[in-house]
């Protein structure tokens, strides 16, 4: 039996696209319901009552939620090709880690920044930098966060980069400037065809955050 | 080689109870290094300078941090007996899923019932019983939360229980009343001796949350 793979999402998610990516990496083909997440779908809340969020991925009928927790699914189950992990558990903790770290740091600084001003806006701009710089330490003189393999952490904040244009704009800095070895490491993740096909454009992803402002501020 | 393991924790903590419990499983024998996380020791700001939080797992000098990426590694090293993870990527996915959801609400809620009055505590306490409410449903019938089989989900909840004395106290509450069945699994897991012989008194867990109250209302 062919498997069901169905996809709930938003294009423009960075939680989102390190599914669409991993599911890319291991060559699964899914059927993508894109999600309004400013009005959630029946179906979305009926897919994930807990945290009410994308991305969610429905294999055969099972739920799994959490894009972190999904990726490590899609590892372990088409396990016959481009593996994530590393095969050491000590580097596999050290990759739980730092994806444990760019999720509860980045999202919620990058949000601070963005809807402050003054003071904490520029405390904000300056953590987020900060938490870039040492996600660039990590990486040190690697190819790639896995090493030679584009793995588990790679996939994890390789989707992020779609958002540094916009980062760069509402927080006026460059990310080439601040940060030249993750730079380049961004650069050779993009000459894999399944991260330049998967994900979206950064300037597409700039307009959607910019409407989505305007947005929030007509709501007020 | 015999394994050199030094644990970096706080005796009260339900996070680094979770280790003491996973290394009780597996028999590994460990150095103990009690930490005061009011006055934090240079140790431990050297060993995770990131989050500056114990536990911290120090395994022939490798550092792991973060107690469910710790029982994680400990479960993958020790891998000759009492497996935590079920062999299913699905049922590994939704164990996964629920060691997040916990720690992301619970101790958070805690908190916030804790330090509040009023209507926000009479909320928090609200949510933090519908926390366990929900965590009681997904055991449903089973033994332990890995099935017949002691697991993550189990080594992840457990040590909460070590907390329950101290959220009736402050809450008003008995979980006895609000989760019956969530207690009986608490009392089948006690039944186990690496549970009983590893997890604190729960009056001394409230008396130390009662003292660290009165240093924390005299510091104001």
């Amino acid at each position: 039996m062919a498997d069901e793979v169905v996809l709930l999402d938003t294009w423009a998610s960075m939680f989102g696209m390190r599914v669409r990516l991993a599911l890319a990496e291991k060559g699964v083909n899914y059927d993508y319901k894109e999600q309004d997440i400013e009005n959630k779908s029946p179906l979305l809340l009926q897919m994930n009552p807990i945290h009410k969020k994308i991305p969610v991925l429905i294999h055969n009928g099972r739920i799994i939620c959490e894009s972190a927790i999904i990726v490590q699914y899609i590892d372990e189950v088409w396990n016959d090709k481009s593996p994530f992990m590393p095969s050491d558990p000590y580097e596999r903790a050290e990759a739980r880690f730092w994806v444990d770290f760019i999720d509860k740091k980045t999202y919620v600084t990058w949000r601070k920044m963005w809807l402050s001003e003054g003071e904490e806006h520029e405390a904000s701009k300056k953590e987020l930098i900060s938490i870039f710089k040492q996600l660039e330490d990590v990486l040190g003189d690697k190819t790639f966060y896995g090493g030679d393999t584009f793995g588990f952490l790679d996939i994890a904040l390789i989707t992020f980069s779609r958002w540094f244009y916009t980062y760069e704009t509402y927080g006026n800095f460059k990310m080439e400037v601040e940060c030249p070895k993750l730079m380049a490491w961004v650069k050779r993740c993009f000459q894999r065809e399944t991260v330049s096909k998967t994900l979206p454009d950064d300037k597409k992803v700039y307009d959607y955050v910019f409407a989505w402002e305007k947005r929030l501020k007509s709501n007020k």
